[in-house]
Order: structure tokens, then sequence, then C-alpha cells
């Protein structure tokens, strides 16, 4: 019996994706073995490779002087990745802070970089994204970093900054959620256990002229470097070949949404359902500027605490899981990533109407 | 139709183990979901880590004084990891050659390390593993570093140095194989991709006081430290938590198997059936200095390259894969991991037996 499952991450995945996995767990395209078991080197694998990366380029349309990299390590070990790949001749990076997240990737890379923070809305706790005009970014710097969508805190950015410097976009949380125009980024990176795969894969797709000239600090170890990788075809060693396999069965499942431009009307369409509901509702709320809020992450309160543990412990007795918010912040938490389907966003709607209609009483 | 997969990694896994994980994919344990989907901070992957852990404590006899680290990006990561681990008071690091892999090891050290070679069998091709007696082992390195088995060349260390050092062992391709004793060893590493689960875990097998004294070289990644993996549990960030749930089931099928000691029986008869066979045998032969001959990964060889291509390509039609030498090496190799069944080695040594019949008169 599966549960509602509205994990921030590694997150629920398409029913119809998953019996195909296990359809082909033994046995995956004729090759006579799954794709757990498969030699990195043997034609089976190699196809899945160059077709995980051609579907990818199609969906995002990443135009073709764009390396896309199949890394480990998640979303983390790229916030050291980047200044040790992009510092060596210019140590000043700026970041646009909009969220948990973005505040690590800035920590992260201070050990390396003259850190300057370009704007922030901390002070808020992080209920909305800063106004991305007139920022104060150094001319000089050798990149802008921002965050599109954050987890935590359930708010997006709709507008990027206007800028020559290189930005580079950590889109872990909404890549393949809605369309993005790729050659306005130097480097996007995504860790893939939301939109993509499971966990255990990076994708990074970066500019060739930032790997092929060498931007790299001399300290960067070999295995973090984005040119080992793209000189390798993904290949240097041992890939996460499974995920990858994942990845692909994913973007096929996608392509028949529709692709990014598909699914993004199921997304915007079920968040509005969500945010009208909460927003005409006497007991849930929602923190967030109206223009800024994720379509990917929806947060929400239920005025006390208390009625916050009732919501969880009675969501968990109705199959509904993973719906409270990162323990940094409590509160509620609904992922709403390309995999939730209409069904699960009516289910969980009607579980907080009924819900809201028990415990109005105990609303101040 | 499942083939005869002789891969070297990643390699054929139990039909049993696969046939679990099939039918848990969109629900294990109860919890209403795959271990593709479930958040890493939730009940059901927290018993997979833990798990995970104390299972392969068990079987290994880890003692209490090691922490276990569920980590990504392959040994080729812990190449670099080690050095960046242990050489910040002392930068001496001694590496026994037994192989490619010990010397990319090793090669991968130098940028941080005063590399010495206490021993290399290159020479010689790599067909014997040099005397581990009275090494020019420098008494005041920071580490000895050994590799347990060659994937490559198809020989393995029976017998380790005795020293004083803290001695490093790459058990990629033999780790779970045979009994060991770690008290021997500092750290233990694997890629998991042979024995042990699919491609996209790295498990680290650490002596708890290198972890929590600090050797760690200042220019060391956060993301590369033990300690920050450690410190949480291997919880630092998203762990590959479907590669770690399928361990979780590889490890329970060894244990069913009588564990290291049961499929170690199965591991040494099956390499003795070849090995006599090859010996015998008027067409093929193994290079390799008997006392050193690999049980995991056993290379041979058809007197001509013709032979050999005309060997994979009636292989390839008797649905046997992965049967070639690694590139760099050429020959003919069959992996026999943890996962090979008897019928599979019945399978091989008929087909090889026909194939010498038939063109036994093509040889020299």
């Amino acid at each position: 019996m599966r549960v509602y499952n509205f994990s921030a991450g590694p997150s629920t995945m398409p029913v119809e994706v998953l019996e195909t996995i296990q359809k082909e767990l033994l046995d995956t395209d004729g090759a006579g073995y799954g794709h757990m078991e498969g030699s990195h080197r043997a034609k089976p694998y190699e196809a899945v490779n160059n077709d995980a990366q051609a579907l990818l380029r199609e969906l995002l349309n990443i135009p073709e002087n764009y390396y896309i990299l199949f890394l480990q390590g998640g979303a983390t070990q790229q916030f050291e990745a980047i200044p040790l790949n992009l510092l060596g001749k210019n140590n000043k990076a700026d970041y646009f802070d909009c969220g948990h997240w973005a505040t690590r990737a800035a920590t992260l890379a201070k050990p390396y970089a003259d850190v300057n923070i370009v704007a922030s809305s901390k002070e808020a706790k992080y209920t909305y994204v800063p106004s991305v005009e007139n920022l104060p970014i150094r001319p000089d710097a050798a990149y802008l970093h921002v965050t599109s969508n954050n987890t935590i805190f359930g708010t997006r950015m709709t507008k990027y900054p206007k800028t020559n410097l290189n930005m580079i976009a950590d889109m872990s949380s909404d890549i393949l959620s809605r369309p993005i125009n790729v050659a306005d980024f130097a480097v996007i990176y995504a860790g893939a256990q939301k939109n993509m795969s499971c966990a255990g894969l990076t994708t990074v797709i970066v500019r060739k002229d930032l790997v092929d000239n060498d931007y790299t600090m001399p300290i960067c170890p070999s295995i973090m470097k984005w040119k080992t990788h793209a000189d390798a075809n993904s290949l240097y060693n041992t890939p996460p070949t499974f995920a990858v396999y994942v990845l692909l069965r994913m973007l096929q499942w996608l392509k028949g949404k529709g692709g990014v431009e598909g699914i993004q009307i199921q997304n915007e369409a079920q968040a509005k359902r969500f945010y009208d509901y909460v927003d005409n509702s006497k007991m849930f709320s929602n923190p967030v500027n109206k223009a800024d809020r994720s379509v990917m992450n929806l947060i929400f309160h239920a005025q006390t605490p208390e009625l916050e543990a009732q919501f969880v412990a009675e969501a968990k007795e109705a199959k509904i899981v993973s719906i409270k918010g990162h323990k940094s912040v409590g509160g509620l938490r609904a992922s709403f990533y390309n995999a939730v389907t209409d069904e699960m966003v009516d289910y969980l709607l009607n579980f907080m109407r009924e819900f809201e209609r028990k415990h109005l009483n105990e609303c101040k």
C-alpha cells in the first residue's frame, strides 16, 4: 500500500517509472542484466550515459557549448567544487543569499574565496527573495552564485540578476520543473534526488570555456575538477550507473508529460490550489511573500506547535508522510515535485480541510 | 533472459537479492514507498543506515573503535582523501605497488605527499605480488598503503606486511570475499560495485583515533574529510540512500550464505576449478604466479589476439558477457565475485572446453 509521500528529497517518484524500473531490474533493454550490474565500459551503459545527456539537453534546451557532467557527492560537494574550479585566477565570489542552502554555498566557499553577499533576506527569516535589481555586484568578481528555489523556506526566484558576470545557479530543488534559459547561466548544478533520479547523482551543466580554459585552483583535487570528468565523458571513474539509468527513465517520463513546459502547467496549478486554500483557511497560513512562493516546496503553519504536532500525527494515520517542516524552522511543508499527482494534492487538501473542520475550535 | 555476466564491476548480483529489491521497489518494509524515494531523515532510512553498519560490523568483525562511513565518489575519491585526511602533520607516505590501482593511489597522492614505493612488480607486468618481508618501509612515514586484490592483473595479497605504521588497504575488489583481521589495518576502503552494492557508494572503515585526532591537511575540502561524515553518522548531506539499502540486502544475503567464511569456501572452490582447467588446457593459460592468483578476477589468455577476439565473439553468442581483459592489458578475464554461482562457473568452463576442442587446430 503506497503512502502519500511529500518528502523534500529524496522524494516520491512516478509509479509508472517505478514499475518500469521494477520490470527491468533483472534485464534492461535485452542486455540480459539490470543496470545495477552492468560494466560502465560496456555498450548498454554507454547508451544510457549518452541518451541521458542527449535527452536532458533536449528537455532543457542546453546549447552545444555546455558540458553535461554526471558526478557524485551532491550539491554540497559542488559548494566547494565551484570555488575550487573557478577561483584559480581571481578569488572574488559574489553570492545572492535567499535561504539556508545559499548560505551554505557561501560558507563553504569562504576558505577559498573573498565572499561578498550581494543581498540577503535573512533578517526576514527568508520569507521573501531579495530584489535582483541594482545589486552591489562587484564587476570584477569571478562569478555570482544564486539558488533558484529554497526547499526549507518555500521561496523561489522568478527573475535572475542581469549581470555580465558568470552566473552559477544551484537548481537542486526545481530543475526540470519549469523552462529556463540555460545561456543566462555559466553553471547550473543539481542534486538528483528531487526531480531527476534517486540520490547519489549530481548533474553539472557547465559552459565549455570555463572548463577548457584553466581557472582551477592548484589545490583542487582531481576528483573535484570538472575538466577531469568532462574529458572522460563522465567515465573518469565508475559513475553511479544505476542512478544515471533512473535519470534516463525519469527524463523519458517527463518528455511524455510534455517536457518542462508540460509539467510546469501541472506544477503551477497544483501550487495555486494549495495556496488558494491556505490563504482562505482559518487555521493554516503561509508566511511567504506571494510573488516569491515556491511551486515545489509549500510551507504552511497551523497556529500552534501543538496543532502542528497533532497534524503530523493524524496525517501519518491517514498515510501522509514527510509533511513536517525542516528541523531548523519547524512548521509544516509539502513538497510538490514533478512526480506529485493531482490525486495526491486532492488527498492532501481534503485531509487539511477535514483537519481544519475538526480542530478549528482549538485555534485562537 | 539473463546472460552470464562476468563483469569486473559493476558486476552481477544474486538473483535472490534482485528479486527482493524488485518486490520492494514501490514499498519497502511497509514504509509505503521504496528506498529510492524516502527522506534520508525519516525513520525507514535511519534503520537502513544503522542496520547496514551493524551487519557489516558483524560480518567483518569490525571492532568498536572503528567508524563505518558510507560515502560517495568511489575508491578514486579516496585516493586523494587518504593523503588529505592523514598527512596534515607528516607528509611521508609509503605505497606497496602490486598493480594498476595501487599505482593510481600513489600517483594521486603525489601532489600532497612525499611518496615512497616500498616494492613493485611493475617490471614483471604485475604477474606476481612482491614479498611483504623486509620492505624498506620508512619508520617515520604516516602510513603504508596496500591493495588487497588487483582486478586488472588477477593477483591478490595473501599476506600483509608486518609494520608498526598505520596500514591502509584498498579492498574494493575483494572485500567480503574472505575473512580479514580488521585490527591489522588503520583504514579499509572499498567501492561498492563488486561485492557490496550497486555503484555510487564507497565504504570507509577507519580507526576512530585517526579521525578524532586531527591529521587533516588544511586544504582538505570539508566534503572529503572523514570527520565531517563520522560526526554526522554518514548523514552530513544526502547519502546515496538506495545504494545503502542495496548494500543491506546484499549483506543479509551474505549472512545467509554463512558470511565471509561461508562464501570464501565457494569462492576458493570456483577459482580452483577454473585454474585447474586452465593449467591443463592446451589453449588457455594464466601468467600469474600461482601463490598470488586472485580468487575474484581470473585472467587468461588464448595464445593469439585473433583467438581471443574469436572467443569473445563466440562467448557473446553463448550469452557470456564482459569476459574481455581490461583494455590496458588485453587478454581475457572472468570475475568470480561472491554473486557468481557454481552454475555460472560450470557454464563458462563448459564453453571454454568446447571452444578449445573446436579451435585447437588454430593454436601454435
